[in-house]
C-alpha cells in the first residue's frame, strides 16, 4: 500500500484556535454503575470532543472510536477521567469534553399494592479534562405536580400534570447514586410516577398529590435548600418543566448555584 | 449549452412498479382558509409523491417544487384536487399524493375573564388522485382530561393532565372547518385548554374537569357517537393520547369508522 | 381494605366498538436474539394494545405492565405470540397488538484496515394476534447512497448523501435475521457506513460509492427484487429517505408488495 | 366576584432566589423583518422568563401571554428591548430574558438555470435585559461539505453531505440581516443548498462542490475569519455539523468568541 496523504495533519495558518471538535451522537452499548445490582446494561448516545489549536488543520476523528472500542462500554463516574486523559493523549489534545446520555433503570415499589416495576430516568454523564477535570452527573425524574393556586381557589379538585425535573450536579468527594437523586427530587413533588399502579395505589397517589400542592418554583427551591444543606455538593443546576394540564405550553423554573 | 443526459427517463428493466417515489419535508409558507378570517398565514412541511410505472427509472423531483411555486402556498381543501391533478399531468403519474402539515391558530376567549387569546393546532391535508380524488383533514386538539376512576376512589383531587386528540376525517359535500372539530372534541374532554387563563378562569377550568370526567377510552366514544350522527361525514379516524400524570407512559385509544 | 368502585368493568351503553386501547412508550429492558452472540441486551420502548368491544366502560391499564414484568423483558419473534396469547386472555380481548422498538447493535469489519467496531440500526418487532397471528420486522439501515444523475452530468464527482432504509418484512417460516437484513440492504446500496473507518477504508468506501451510483428508486427496487426472490418472504414495505446532501429536503421511495 | 387568594404573592422564608421562571413552547404566529419584502409571515415558539427574587413564592405566568398579545406577534431586533422592558414592568422582575424560535424564507436563484425557489432557515431571538440589554440572532445555515481527506486520497469522487451551520452573533450598531449571514456562511461552505435545481443547476453545484472541499474544522475556521474581520460583530459561536454520508454519525466542530 502506498503512503496516503494526512491531509488533517497539514499545517494551518488562518489563527484560529477551534473549542470543540469531535464526533456527536454515536450509539453505543454501555454498562454503567447500579447502586443495588453492581452494573446495568444500557445503551447510550456519545459526543466526544477535543480543542484544535490554530496550528493544525483537523482531527483524527475515527480516534475517538477507536478508544470507545477499547474500553468496552464500560463508562462511569470513576472511570471517565481515565477516558478523557486517554482521548488527550490519542489525539495530542491540551482539552477533552465527553457526554454520554442514557435510559436508566430503577425498581420501584408500588406504594400500597408493593407491587415493583420499572422506571425509566434519562441520564447523562458531562466529563470534561484540561487542566483540571470536571464531571456532571445529570439526572432527569418525571413526577407529578399539583398547583397551588388552582387547590386554594377551586371548591374542589386542583390540576395536576407530569413534569420533568432535571438535576446536574457535581461532588466533592463521595459518589452520588442516580438512586438517592431520584428519590431527593420525589420528596420535593406532590407525588412520584410509577410504571405500575394498581387501584389502591392510584388512590393513594392522587390523595397524596392534593396533600402536597407545589408550583414549578416550589420544587426547584425545595429542591435547592437539599442539595445546598449537602455539603458534598459542590455545584448544581436545577430545572422543572411542568406540562400544564390547562394549557398547551409549559411553565418551568431554573436555579444554579455554586458553592464558594 | 450541450444536451445532458436524461438518466431518471432510462427505460428499466426490473419490472417493479414503485408506489410512491416523491420528496418530503419540504418547507414552505402557505395561507390556508380560515373560518372567521378568510385566509392565515402559516408555515408547513410538505410531502409530494407519485408513483413510477416499472417501466421508467426515475422521477423529475425538481418538478414538484414547481408545482409549488405555481401556486405561491395557497393550498386548501378545495383547490388541493387542482394540485394533486396538475402533479399528475406535469410527472405523467397515474396517481398523486400530498401531504401539507401546518400550525393554525385560532382565538379563543377565556371562559370567565373573556380574554382573547391565540391556541395553536396541529392540523394536515391529505390528498391522493388516481381514479378518485380523496380528502382528510387532520386536527390534532390538546384537551385537559380527567381519571373518573382516580375521582371515584379518591376522597379529593383526581389525577387529570394534558392530552392530544387526534381527529382524521373525510367528508361527503360541505366543507368542515378546522374550529367546529376543535369545539366539537372540546365538548368530549374534560375541559379545553387556553394559552391565557387569569385566575378565575383557572377555577372555573379545575371545577368543569371534576365534574366532566372522562377516560381515553370515553373521549374517543363520546367523538365517535358525535361524528356518525352527522351525516356528512363519511369517514374518521379518532386517537386520544392521554399524558398521564401518574404515570411515565401514555394511554391511548383508537377508532377508525367508515359509513357503509 | 374496603372495596374499591370498579369504573372500568361497567357496562356502556354507547355502542361504540374501540379498535385499540392501552399503554404507549413504555420504556423497557429487553433481551433479544443475537445472531453471532445468543442475546443482546438493549432498550426498547414498546406500545401495547387490545380492542375494546362496546359493552364494557373501559380497559385495565395496569395489566399490560404486569404481563411485560412477568416476561422480565423476553422479547422476540419466538415469544411474541405466546406475549399477545396472554394479553388477550388477561385483559378478556379478541385481539392484541404490540410494538417493540429498540436499537441492535452489529460488530462490523471496516473493508480494508479490517478494524472492528459496533454500528446501531433501529428495529422494531411489530406483532398482532385475533384469529390469526402476524408478526413483522423491521429494520431501518443507514447506508450511503450516490446519485446517478449527478455523476453522468458531471466532469468530476457526484452528490452522495447519508440515507435511510427502511425494510419491514413477514416470513413463512424461516426466522429472518436482523444480520441479514442489513447485508441485503447494503449490497444495494452506493456503499455501507460504519462507525469505525480508517483512511485506506475511507478511500475504499468513497470509490465504491462512486462505482455503483443509485436512486432512491434503484435501491428500492433492488431489494424488492432480492426479497421477490426469496420464496421465504411473503410480505414486505420498503422505504427508502435519502437526506439530498444538494437540498434541505429529502427524496423518498416506497414500495409495499405481498406474495399471493 | 369573592377576592380570590393570590398565592403566588405569598412570601418566601426559604431563602432561594430562582434565575428564571417562565413559560416555554408558546407557539405563536409571527411578523419579523425581511431585508426585501419589509415583512414576513411566519410562526414562532416562544420561551419568556423572569428572574425571581427569594423573597416572593411565585409568579404571574399568564402576563407572559398578556404581553405577547399586546404585540401581535410584530417581534423583531429592534423592538425585543421594548418587549422585555415591558416584562420587567409587568412581572416586577430585575432580569427579563425572551428566546423566539422560527422558521425565516429567502429566494433564491438557482445557479445556472436561474430559477427562483424558497428556502427555510430555523432562526431565533435571544434576548436578555437586566442593567445592560443583550442581544443575539440566530441562523442555522444548511449547505454541502466535501471532505478534502476523501478527495485527496480517493482517485474520484469524494464523499460529501448535508450540513448545518449554526450561526449566533451579537453586533455593535448595525442590524444584521439574516440574508447576510445566509450568504457569509455559503460562501465558506463546498456549495449552497437550494430547494429547486435542474439539471444543469445539479451539475454545477456538484463541480462547485468538488473543487471547494472543506473539513468541518474548515468552515468553522473560514467563517470566523470573516466575522472577526467584520468590526461591526462583537461577538459569535459559530458551530457547524455535518451528517457524514460514510458514518451514520456526525463530525462537528465549535468556535466562540468576543472581541475585547
Amino acid at each position: 500500500m502506498t503512503k496516503m496523504a494526512d491531509v488533517q495533519s497539514e499545517k494551518d495558518k488562518r489563527n484560529i484556535d477551534i473549542d470543540k471538535v469531535g464526533v456527536q451522537n454515536v450509539s453505543y452499548p454501555v454498562k454503567v454503575l447500579d447502586k443495588n445490582n453492581k452494573f446495568q446494561n444500557t445503551v447510550a448516545s456519545i459526543d466526544m470532543y477535543v480543542n484544535l489549536p490554530h496550528g493544525f488543520r483537523g482531527t483524527h476523528m475515527s480516534r475517538f472510536i477507536e478508544i470507545l472500542n477499547d474500553y468496552r462500554g464500560l463508562i462511569n463516574a470513576s472511570n471517565m477521567d481515565d477516558i478523557l486523559t486517554r482521548i488527550k493523549e490519542k489525539l495530542n489534545a491540551d482539552s477533552a469534553h465527553m457526554e454520554v446520555s442514557f435510559i436508566y433503570f430503577i425498581e420501584k415499589e408500588a406504594p400500597v399494592s408493593k407491587l415493583k416495576s420499572l422506571m425509566d430516568y434519562k441520564c447523562r454523564f458531562i466529563g470534561s479534562k484540561s487542566k483540571e477535570n470536571d464531571f456532571i452527573l445529570e439526572v432527569e425524574v418525571p413526577v407529578m405536580t399539583l398547583c397551588p393556586c388552582s387547590k386554594e381557589i377551586s371548591e374542589k379538585n386542583s390540576h395536576n400534570q407530569r413534569s420533568f425535573v432535571n438535576v446536574q450536579l457535581k461532588w466533592e468527594k463521595d459518589l452520588i447514586w442516580i438512586e438517592d437523586i431520584v428519590s431527593l427530587v420525589e420528596s420535593c413533588a406532590s407525588a412520584p410516577v410509577y410504571s405500575l399502579l394498581k387501584r389502591d395505589d392510584e388512590k393513594f397517589i392522587t390523595e397524596l398529590a392534593y396533600d402536597n400542592p407545589v408550583f414549578v418554583e416550589d420544587i426547584v427551591r425545595d429542591i435547592s435548600v437539599l442539595l445546598i444543606n449537602d455539603k458534598n455538593i459542590k455545584w448544581f443546576r436545577v430545572e422543572s418543566i411542568n406540562h400544564e394540564s390547562i394549557h398547551n405550553h409549559n411553565a418551568i423554573a431554573l436555579k444554579e448555584w455554586s458553592r464558594n
